[in-house]
């Protein structure tokens, strides 16, 4: 199974808004927990240092800040100039040539294999009887689901089993339990905290064939479907029905909504539409034993009894194997603006976003900012273009509305005060689906630039 | 402690729409369960007796509904005659002038005390000594607390205890526990499902005094305050301050907030909020052997770990007693706007839902509907008056948004089209707070009204 990560910010660093926010200066430190044991890994001196680092080269932002104030060149039209920075699917991560191997996790942490059975030559056997043709031993296969997104962490798993029902998820699970055999769900692994990957040889247990939408109702926007559904496609399949997934991540184009359920994902949409506590009606899951846990309800406003699948939301696999999900859409708004401003300090992004609370209201759906740290590192590694000025805080408001003049006419009042009352130096509003992918990309791609200065630890 | 209801409901009418719905056909049937063995209730036939009965006088509302189609009268302002309505405030059920008194529950059901001890004279000097002046013995003040608002049934606990912080519950409970003493958690006393007095002589333990709010967080939205808080207080704290609590319902005005977590109350604003399991961030809650479990985190994207806290949304005091709460109240709307409407079908009742969802997109904020039954109720027994013509089906739509003018033209359009289709046949519209109140009157009155008729079975 997969080991949580438990985590510790830094103090100070926990806001509360509800909104998203990535700040190259709250790296959280990360304990290891769970099966591991509760030991802080020793490279947290590391990360300290990483910290300490980052804040040194957060202080020289400030001399690449332009003084003064700017007007906004031209709100509601395009404007600023941006690269060519359409969102990346990312790739399992087989060994990129000229990329070093990553190191066995048994081998950078001081970690202890529990006492679980090795799989044998008869336990294959058995797998392929359950899943005939659905048992992968192929080493160069198995690399990709060995090793994490971020190249952080890396398992020696020898089998990786790619079940199609959760009758078959059920039967594979059962029959581990009796071998006392450790099985790692697995959906798209795309974390960004190592829970997604082996620690030792645990079998590889992977929702990637569990793909098929079970149903949808047009008149509630109730979603069910299996585990293994790539979210941006059932993005796509409800977008198609006039409702959108109220949940949206720079992931989308490989995550399982499995994954997503598991690992409790917040992701973009989650000032507009909340938490999957409140989205997800109803999960299918299957314990440790192999017994089939049916809470796939799609009833709305169910307060009877127990909220029993409300545990598994989070638990990461710990618990069970979520096999499939059953999930609340809301329509898809008529009407999307992106504007990405600039703000001179910290208590500048708060007062914009009361600012944009009260002003946008109820088409507010997405309020993000980034740091200096994060621009500098999208712009340099990944050669995406900033649109405005250089500025210690980015913000990325988003408005989702059913109908483009009223939602107009409500982010420029918004943007003109902001202006005015200099909580806002610069920015930029975009319309069009190809400038707003773009304007997204700059959050949505800092993890992966960050990647690129080396190792990451992110927390949430 | 409170025994949990379940509840089956009448097939076919589970709509899984998360709008609300109040339709006198769709009496669940109730079966009690937990620590009162999982055998039916005898009554249950009684119950599909009256439920016969009910749906006998529904065919009867066909005649009296007028045939043909008329216009609505007067869209977007005041119009049609209504009744003094003011809400009632729920008080307790002591017994009312001529009312008959209520039969105990021991003697009406066929349930087994569970071998509790009995509270002695020693029993009552030791919580003397934890809660000095908050033990009430006296008959008069405990009836209130023995009978539930429905007077459906009846418990005939001796001793009932009233708290002021988690510590004294925690000791409270610690107390019982070691002396093997059963005990009831009470909130305003305002369910519906006989969940919140006892079965027997169940010490109850209330909340009334634990009425403190903690904290409130101005940019964030974020309310801290102990569970005793009567909802009602703490919407107009958190609407003096800019925000709405992201539930309301009918018994707001005695209900406390953590009766509502604990019986995971869906409430009117559900379509547009939320669940609670979305909205409450956090809860302190007391286990029965006095452990105080500290999950009173405020910080809204929280994903680490297993959520706990959500086990004991809708748990009804089985799991522990919430002792605080920690909720996401979202920002106040400018305007708010309610259409009271009639239909001609259930078929209209679910098309008028789409249609709203479309039109009114991110503002609609309520949808519930009521049948010619529950208005006969409401006209007969309240003397209300129906703002509409006699109708199969009833509507009511609420807006609420930024921006009063762009609500008013939404709407507008909506209730054109719903006019010009047939999907509606007659309407009213109110906007300002005397006429809203009204309307919503003819909905949240529809329990006290059914109560009128004699015992009133509901499952959620």
């Amino acid at each position: 199974m997969a080991s949580p990560w438990k985590t510790a910010s830094v103090p100070g660093l926990q806001l509360g808004l509800g909104c998203g926010f990535w700040i190259c200066r709250s790296y959280r430190l990360l304990f290891r927990a769970g099966a591991m044991g509760p030991h802080v890994v020793p490279r947290q001196l590391v990360w300290l240092s990483r910290w300490q680092a980052v804040c040194a080269r957060g202080a020289s932002v400030q001399h690449r800040t332009r003084a003064g104030v700017s007007r906004i060149p031209s709100l509601l039209s395009p404007g600023g100039a941006l690269g060519a920075s359409p969102l990346v699917r990312r790739s399992s991560s087989s060994t990129p040539p000229g990329a070093p191997e990553v190191v066995l996790t048994q081998q950078r942490y001081p970690v202890t294999r529990l006492p679980f059975s090795a799989v044998s030559a008869e336990d294959l056997a058995a797998f392929e009887r359950i899943l005939p043709g659905g048992v992968v031993t192929d080493p160069e296969v198995l690399e990709a689901s060995n090793v994490d997104w971020l190249r952080t962490v890396r398992g020696c798993s020898k089998v990786l089993l790619r079940p199609r029902t959760s009758q078959e998820v059920a039967r594979i699970l059962r029959y581990c339990h009796e071998r006392n055999l450790a099985v790692n769900p697995q959906g798209g692994n795309t974390g960004m905290v190592g829970g997604s990957v082996p620690v030792f040889d645990e079998i590889i247990l992977s929702t990637t064939l569990m793909n098929r939408i079970i149903s949808f109702h047009s008149v509630s926007g109730t979603l069910v479907c299996q585990a293994g559904c790539v979210l941006e496609e059932l993005s796509q399949y409800v977008e198609e029905r006039g409702f959108v997934m109220p949940l949206d991540l720079g992931a989308k184009g490989s995550c399982h909504i499995g994954g997503n359920v598991a690992t409790n994902a917040g992701g973009l949409r989650f000032l507009r539409y909340g938490s999957l506590h409140g989205t997800v009606l109803g999960l299918e899951v299957v314990l440790a034993d192999g017994t089939v846990l049916d809470c796939l309800t799609s009833l709305r406003k169910d307060n009877t009894g127990y909220d029993l699948k409300q545990l598994f939301i989070g638990s990461e696999g710990t618990l069970g194997v979520i096999t499939a999900v059953s999930i609340q859409c809301p329509p898809k708004p008529r009407a999307v603006n992106v504007a990405f401003l600039g703000c001179p300090g910290f208590a500048e992004v708060l007062q914009t976003f009361s600012s944009g609370k009260e002003l946008l209201g109820e088409i507010l759906s997405a309020y993000e900012f980034m740091d200096a740290e994060c621009m500098w590192l999208v712009t340099h590694h990944l050669h995406l273009a900033s649109p405005v000025q250089e500025s210690p805080f980015y913000v990325l408001v988003e408005t989702s509305g059913s109908r483009a003049g009223h939602d107009a006419e409500k982010l420029s009042d918004f943007l003109e005060r902001a202006l005015s009352s200099g909580l806002v130096t610069d920015g930029t509003v975009a319309t069009d689906q190809t400038r707003l992918k773009a304007l997204w990309a700059l959050r949505e791609r800092i993890s992966e630039a960050l990647s690129r200065d080396g190792y990451v630890y992110k927390g949430w």
